[in-house]
């Protein structure tokens, strides 16, 4: 970033979510970004591979961050309480992004191709850590369970937490959705 | 489907399948599926809507399967064990057709876009299952997480079917994923 560009990728981020809430992500060109945020487009791909980044960041920063916090985890800790550990973390990370976490969902849910992506950036989450599961000597099916469990929860702790009024808790929120799955998988 | 054409459904699929093997499916045309099948593109046209759709369905058919075998369960068996109901006799159905399901299988791990799809098609069968829940009067979350708990337990026993050897039983193994669900979900 050069000092004639302060804050380019958060200007260059927020012109996007703006332009594709305003006008659709299919209808938003690149260059519009560009000249809403007062940069060059050259600028936008100096920061973003495409338009889809702004949305899913680069494919692999978050995967890596959620598989770390499950290989740091100590082995005395019960792999799903290890996927419950690095969702949390990442909870934490974003809890004061709600009004950007919501304004993107509305995007992504208008469209289905992102929708379809959405899908497959939380698959490949999913393979991350159980990845990060099986490096700690868990076995299958334990570790595709566990990993795909953390989803499910990550799924709805993340709607209600973006769709809540007031100041959420998205890490207590994530919390209290794995002990409700808990619950509903013993058949209570 | 008229006379001159006894199963004429059948044979574009098993012509589509060993095409979309040997070519990939975007090398395919619809036209060598129906040469192959010894049909018309327009008899192909009569039975699918698109090449897609011979390896995906119809879109409803399954959902309404199984949210009907959800809707069908008494009101006193716990949410959880409604679904697995639900998919139990959807193993039933399918467990003879297993190498076809293999072949399937193998054509859309090959194809990104044929990935994002069965993605998107085991969420059109999640909101299905929940709405189903809804229906008898269960609350969400437990709904959602009863529902997204379910297709867990049967992308793994899927997996575990069309590559295991033998004769798998899927309604068995689908069983045996939900316990292990509830043992991995309990932190055992």
């Amino acid at each position: 970033m050069s000092r004639w560009e302060p804050n380019a990728r958060g200007r260059l981020e927020q012109a996007a979510l703006e332009l594709y809430v305003e006008r659709g992500f299919d209808q938003t060109p690149v260059a519009e970004i560009a000249k809403r945020a007062g940069l060059t487009e050259r600028t936008f791909y100096r920061h973003y591979a495409d338009k889809r980044e702004v949305l899913f960041g680069d494919g692999t920063t978050l995967p890596t961050l959620l598989a770390n916090a499950v290989i740091e985890t100590p082995d005395s800790i019960a792999p799903i309480d290890a996927v419950a550990g690095a969702l949390e973390h990442w909870g934490e990370l974003i809890q004061e992004r709600r009004a950007g976490a919501l304004r993107r969902q509305v995007i992504i849910d208008a469209n289905a191709e992102l929708r379809e992506r959405e899908l497959t950036k939380l698959a490949t989450i999913t393979l991350a850590m159980a990845g990060a599961l099986r490096e700690r000597g868990v076995q299958e099916p334990t570790a595709s369970l566990a990993a795909e469990a953390g989803i499910v929860v990550l799924k709805v702790a993340y709607a209600r937490w973006i769709s809540a009024t007031g100041s959420p808790d998205l890490p207590q929120m994530i919390r209290e959705s794995f002990r409700e799955l808990k619950s509903v998988t013993a058949g209570e």
